[in-house]
């Protein structure tokens, strides 16, 4: 019963709703991240962690650049869909979206998005199917007043499930 | 004004409020951090940032664990004050709190607490002012159906300051 008792503390911890996003060569391509934080204030760094089977993951390999979008509390379901459950392998997804590219070249999403953050990897750490990625923030703006949207307001009131390759995918689409 | 942007889009990342514990030979201690996240599910593992010159990090440096206990919404600013504005060196804040040991040898708070999260050290990260702890999660409860507090909610409501050795602080007790 260990693990189940552990699996309900770590649903307690509070997580917001982002768009990671890269680029390689002329493609640029994002997913939903529910992990992004910062880690030091000077310099600015912040972490997130992505699976190593996403399209995404490839990109940052390839770029050592990625960007954090910081989804308003607004962002529709179909957004969230497009950028959490379809893979960049199968469908261009910011071909269906407002978007800008920004100084490291990787795109930030301008519809139902607070503020984004441009950085550059510094480090990386191999942790089974994730890669934790550190970046370097060295350009950002927030673009709205609105209220960033949290990973428990995702929950209940958009119901949505887990995406499987999700850090917090628990099993059962919890 | 770049970096002013900057500073403008991390206010809007969500976190919780969660103290972070560990222990030296028969001494504890533990620290307010809201900066805790999962990076994978199987097998499960969190990360933390720790300010080097914290009681804490040199706890964690000597044992190689860590507890996280994830406070709940109803925790009083005089529980956040004990663990967030004060240092170890100086009180033993346990010592004023409802406690257990867990099984790491770490404690853990019984008090305004939602869930407490056992993790070893398996990697860090050296990232300047801080060290970025990634831990294993060997154990842990869900102790109440209380909310869990957010970070947000702490500066919003409870209006407090931002402790110097955060990781997210801006300067100007932002």
């Amino acid at each position: 019963m260990v693990m189940r008792n552990v699996k309900d503390g770590l649903h307690s911890i509070n997580y917001g709703m982002y768009v990671v996003s890269s680029k390689k060569g002329d493609k640029i391509n994002g997913q939903v991240v529910n992990t992004v934080f910062q880690i030091t204030p000077e310099p600015i760094t912040v972490a997130t962690s992505i699976n190593k089977d996403n399209l995404t993951h490839e990109f940052i390999e390839s770029s050592g650049v990625f960007t954090v979008s910081v989804l308003s509390k607004d962002a529709p379901f179909k957004l969230i869909g497009l950028f959490g459950f379809r893979s960049g392998r199968e469908v261009d997804k910011f071909s269906q979206v407002d978007y800008d590219i920004g100084n490291n070249g990787a795109p930030y999403l301008r519809e139902h998005t607070v503020a984004y953050l441009e950085a550059k990897v510094i480090k990386k750490e191999d942790l089974f199917t994730h890669t934790l990625y550190i970046g370097e923030v060295m350009d950002g703006a927030r673009l709205s007043d609105e209220v960033p949207m949290t990973y428990d307001y995702y929950h209940k009131v958009i119901k949505g499930k887990t995406p499987k390759n999700a850090a917090t995918y628990s099993g059962g689409g919890a």
